[in-house]
């Protein structure tokens, strides 16, 4: 999901504020590495030490740095992810709240279909979603780790557009929110369907209005 | 997805109608074999080889009848979903049409949650979805096979509700359909939360009645 907190995802538990252009460099190639690898070879064949030998690291300095190749991935998507909002302008992107609730998920949904679109993000997106597909707890993780922030703007942005009267109070946030985002997911996951802007246009229109007339 | 048309799916293709007693031992061995297999080792280690050694049968007799793995499994597959149905009761399952949308889909909503936690199916069905994530190919003939014929029921009974004025006209069915499908998908799939008769019963009134105020 594209959406990011304002603020910077938790760096990497140790490098230390002095952290030299060298350790920097070091850092960018690991992260390469590990994207590379969950490619080609897919997450179980992706090792520690195959990504130190790519790299051109140690293991000691990955070791250094996270604790299993799972922590690796995901800070390595987490920043892939960094990078494209950095590339998109200036400004940290933070979910819109311009008072109108289905022009703010529409240019959210927008700019999810382009970041799904990115083939940059696509190959080791799918390659970590194949696999928390069929491993429980790498599943998890990806949720708490990359999904979790999303969801967290999107139930933020909902509530705001309850005490503007916007959604109705009764609805549960959490569950409104699957409307927005879920129908992309599967469409993209599981190659049900197109995805464009034209749908998740719509799909914001047919969830605040419902099916059923009005 | 649980719901299948009333008529069976196809045979697989030379199974002559003679076939005798033996060969539709060796059919279910293979089935077997194969949804095992699957789950044990990964669609990218199952093999038309690893499938015949477990059923005990020769390459040949499963190149009589199928022309990949695919297709073996993904028989297995539907047999196995029409296993289910056959012990759910003596009726054929078809997608209800009592009048009442919600309380029809409400009913096939329920039905797929406990297709869902079901661990004959889990398994196999994670195996299967995983690999469709990053192969496409295989993807779309998951989707084709596997999720189509669910799909039109669903098509088919929102447009009656069109008809019967339950369903704006100008909505379309197949983007509707999603509201219902792929929020539970996206949970069961991904882990992104708990599945339960509640929480597919609050889809349904969700997307009906919509997220805004009336």
């Amino acid at each position: 999901m594209p959406v990011q907190k304002e603020s910077a995802p938790p760096a990497p538990a140790k490098p230390a504020p002095d952290s030299t252009r060298r350790s920097e460099k070091s850092r960018r190639a690991i992260y390469d590495a590990a994207l590379s690898l969950v490619v080609e070879v897919g997450y179980p064949k992706t090792t520690i030490e195959g990504i130190a030998a790519r790299a051109g690291v140690g293991k000691q300095t990955i070791y250094r740095w996270w604790s299993s190749k799972a922590d690796v991935l995901m800070e390595a998507f987490l920043d892939l992810g960094e990078q494209s909002l950095r590339e998109a302008g200036p400004e940290p992107y933070a979910f819109p709240d311009t008072g109108d609730v289905a022009a703010d998920v529409k240019g959210v949904l927008r700019a999810t279909v382009d970041q799904l679109r990115d083939p940059r993000f696509e190959a080791p997106s799918r390659a970590l979603a194949a696999e928390g597909v069929v491993n429980e707890q790498l599943g998890r993780e990806l949720v708490a780790k990359l999904m979790q922030p999303s969801l967290d703007l999107y139930m933020e942005r909902l509530r705001a557009a309850q005490d503007a009267g916007q959604v109705r109070s009764d609805v549960d946030p959490r569950i409104a929110l699957e409307f927005f985002i879920s129908p992309l997911a599967q469409r993209w996951l599981q190659h049900t369907g197109p995805i464009s802007y034209e749908y998740t246009d719509t799909l914001v229109d047919y969830a605040l209005h419902g099916l059923a007339p009005r």
